[in-house]
């Protein structure tokens, strides 16, 4: 039997290590993808940091992937109730378990708030098998949502990868009205996906405030009509540069993609009274930071929303919109770093470092 | 001419004095109100203490008023197209000159952020008229919306006062459903009638924390499940209390009509994942309070919601329920304190000290 | 082994038999049900005539039924993930197998149109073992989504019985706001559970039209304003009959619980302008009726919502609130009839006939 | 005093005749256009032919219109409080008198429904002053909401005209999530104006039946992805081309945007279980139409949506949108045909037999 090769982090602070692994035997129902391309986001780097809770290290990280099915015990189903084939090119809801039995999933209705779900590359293990992007072959459990990519190019749809369901589950919340002015914070993969998909929801006016120079020149690329760096001025001078572009109201609705606690507050300052602010970079504990409440969310009348992950109506709904060419041309655009499997830890860097506007591992590279 | 006596506040921080006015001659489509009660709520003393914006001293007090109509000059009509009549028992909308002509009004339809938006007793001064209900007669300036209170005796109107259209919007905000757990943080007057709304939408178990213990058992008698006196215990005590009452999960909605900007933070750590928190009692800047947005709001996936001011709407329905004996009789049992016009101040000090659930101007008291 | 006895419905048109079955083997996670009270409603009357497409004669009707757990095999978990025991008194939701792995489920979130939802007593039939109510035992399929009642009595749940969740989602579609005047068109257990719940959102006028007089009598006593009897007059008389109570307006929102196609053209008519109407009685093709696109709905700019069938949460929630003795008042006091396994025929009649506003049938009366 | 020339439709059914009429003296805060362009739209044909209640024969058509402020007395100002100046190139919104005061204003929030509203055009007349666009000078009466171009081309703007409002009202209603498939019946005006409006709000997939031929070619370029032309097939042919572009499944929501009655119960039959369906082509009376309630509607979970009128909010934001010269690319593409006053008959003939996608006045052709 041929071995898998896998990029193991063994656990927080400590850097990544190639490792050879036996190929796995497969449960009925189940399969095995032969991985081209997994991603790495700022989750990754939280991992190896050890920022995230719950996690059952070691791990094989990589929790978006794309590849060709090699394998198939049994039958996978697609949603519309087709069986996947051997050669189909697909990818696959990294949310897994979700169990439909729990009172969040079914009185609340909120299954990103499920005890019972994992997450492939975060809080699936080496122990639980393959169940991570970097490594040649993954792992797809029984009852993994697959979702087949048809001729939508491996490259593209990565380009979008996490952020894809992320931004998109942030614009549901967001109810962006046709004409509306939208203030993203935050030029990473979720900000940037965020620009696209408020432009596309019909956004008059998309705004971006975001750092370093590239990714402002990639929002810019991805749609929007103005970019603001943050590092180039104060908080007073943001107000301004918000308010000048916004009739002197501030956004209709801003949607904060950072990870810095400052920005949520910088959030409800930036909108227009009545106005409405999605919290969707919160992904990590980055402490406490003071607002008023009179001022920021009473006195403005403001809806302030969290977005927490994203279930399988978001990743489906993203992947059909990738396979338009015409809607999925700025995610074509974006420019990517390629690492191969022994240079994950070079990769980590790169993305926390903010030098790759997105950074992926091709196992194929070795 | 008759005289009229009111009671005026002469500018901030310090007391108010009775004058004796001339009785003032009408527009066309004006009234005069013979006042036979007046709220006295806890902005009467934020407007004492020089605490809000734009106060254009001295002024009247009293925003939200009963009385009689003593006398038309030419007509007013209800939203129904019916003239009013002198000798109508009436009460009006404290919120005048909304322009449905700007921004706000007409695009944004958040009357309530209008910048032409004035308010009886508060935005409008002595130089306005006799523009307060502390006093004998007050002054109805075309335009004002005014709903006939029929047989509704003006004690039970005065019971819910202007806590009445201000907690009917936080309960169209809350979004209540049958079988919710609503949480009510204060039990000042916003407070006790966002008890009685929330049981009223259908909540089946609403829990109240507040303070001192006589507003408790007003809270209690209003309909609240349970009442924790919020002195009794730290913030760990609470959300353990908070718990026990809501297997284990939190609030599926938490009201915050405190005033205390520590309150909103311990609404949203008071609620349950996926669900919603109201703000609705921060209407003056008490400044700032730290808060974690991880932590307390986008992993939580909550929803915030400010809600400023009311309008015209939450005003005629809340009217509208209390003309129902069944639907009033939380508000015809409170217990109220009247003061005369020569006792304003003392009157002041008992809202402020909480001593009181509620007090009332009576003109007729002298 | 002991034997089951069972009423089962051979085929569209046939009387019902009562047969002796064997018990039944159980499956890993699957448990017995000893049935203390079972449902007679409607949908069983169309079940005998044949007017429900895709039912798999023989089948034990009885879709909504409660009792005393006899025997459980391996684990049967509530929601909060405690195991039930032998000897706990449940009910349990009638709709099985909503796949959360279909397009419907999982994009649409609509699961009440799963194509793989089965119904027990309805589309699960003998083949599939004793999946109905009118039976001394009834088999819980692994998977079957339990509820314990607690202290709360067979007899007062099951005067709600199927009627509580669809009326339950009937309300949450109707979106009613505290001071709303809300219109139920018809008057048996769906149209009276949603009189209850109407009122229990906080509408301030509630009013029903059925037939016959009985049942008018138990509109009333369920929360009814006013009621009109629909056999007493002709169309404009019943328009007139809403104006008078609506202000001359129309409802602000109307329920249809008749089955009647003609109901839901009333409906839109006695509905008012920007209204909204909730269509949940059409569950069986009676045929066509006509309507004016103009008058009836785009002039007026209504809303009308179609509402299918009931989730687990509806279920969930609407047996919580029968927990509180004071919410479950209307239904306790609903006057039933009971029918023992050998009058199953009769309980048929009498349902068809409208003589009892509530069947049940009562395996312990043989 | 220069005269102005008018168009005048005497009354029902009578030819369109051309008059001069003295040019009108200007009350307080009123203002005179010099029209460059009106509108030739559907009801100006119903208009012809009495087919609408409550008309003021004779009156001046023309509703939608735009040109330059030509005379001011006192002062007219902007949403944004700015005030305009001869010389500006306005349109303004047709419906005026919106009263804010009355029920449907206040309460219901429904100001299409305001018994007070009228609309220039059309149910403002000749007796009440030069209120149509088909003239060389319109009346703007005070109170008119203006809205400048600045440097959208009237042509532009016109090509819109009021199929922008009335179908951005649609797509409001219609909620369109990023990536649906909206189904648009009707390719006049209001249709292709939704097709446009449906792709900006991120439909992926918008499909058009409408007639004939060349407005179907319009329909494309103005995005839709697939157009049926409706008299090539029956209505079992159309059901199974909306099936084959939607998976089998029906449209996520479809605009009925015709006129005729059974297009509204196609629509239904077109959408998807558990979608929407908005209802805007139903402005006159064409009698009835039977449809199914049970198959059409409840069974199919469907939201129906009345649709009537528009407002300020909708007016001003579709006149943003075309400020905007790649969102106008649609409407300014669109091929229109342009009358004088002295041929306002001709422009009618020509858009009742749908010869033109559509028609202007133009009063500086003579």
């Amino acid at each position: 039997m041929p071995n898998v090769l896998a990029a193991v982090m063994p656990g927080a602070g400590r850097p990544i290590q190639t490792r050879e692994l036996p190929e796995p035997s497969l449960e009925a129902d189940s399969g095995l993808l032969d991985v081209h391309l997994s991603e790495v986001c700022g989750t990754d780097v939280h991992l190896r940091d050890g920022r995230l809770a719950g996690v059952p290290y070691p791990i094989i990280p990589g929790h978006v992937s794309a590849g060709i099915l090699s394998k198939i015990r049994g039958t996978l189903l697609d949603i519309h109730g087709q069986p996947l084939r051997e050669g189909d090119r697909i990818t696959f809801l990294d949310v897994h378990g979700t169990c439909n039995a729990c009172w969040h999933c079914l009185v609340a209705k909120a299954s990103t708030r499920c005890p019972h779900r994992k997450v492939y590359g975060i809080t699936f293990g080496l122990a639980d098998g393959l169940t991570g992007g970097w490594a040649t072959q993954l792992y797809l459990k029984p009852g993994t949502r697959c979702i087949r990519l048809a001729d939508l190019a491996f490259e593209t749809y990565m380009a979008a990868g996490c952020s894809l369901p992320t931004a998109l589950h942030a614009i549901d919340r967001a109810g962006v009205r046709l004409g509306d002015t939208v203030l993203v914070l935050g030029s990473g993969p979720v900000g940037l996906s965020a620009v696209v998909f408020a432009k596309m929801a019909g956004a008059l006016n998309v705004l971006c405030i975001g750092n370093p120079a590239s990714r402002l020149d990639a929002a810019r690329q991805a749609g929007a009509d103005a970019a603001l760096d943050f590092m180039s001025c104060d908080d007073a001078a943001r107000i301004e540069w918000v308010r000048s572009h916004t009739q002197g109201r501030g956004a209709d609705i801003t949607i904060e993609a950072t990870g810095a606690p400052a920005a949520v507050v910088q959030a409800m300052r930036f909108t227009r009274d009545a106005g409405r602010v999605v919290v969707v970079g919160q992904y990590t504990d980055h402490g406490e930071i003071p607002f008023n409440p009179h001022l920021d969310l009473n006195r403005k009348h403001l809806d302030i929303r969290g977005c927490w992950g994203s279930d399988f109506s978001h990743f489906y709904r993203g992947v059909e919109i990738l396979k338009d060419p015409h809607r999925a041309r700025p995610w074509a655009e974006m420019r990517m770093q390629r690492f191969g499997l022994h240079q994950t830890n070079e990769a980590l860097a790169a993305v926390e470092s903010r030098q790759v506007v997105k950074a992926l591992i091709d196992p194929k590279m070795g």
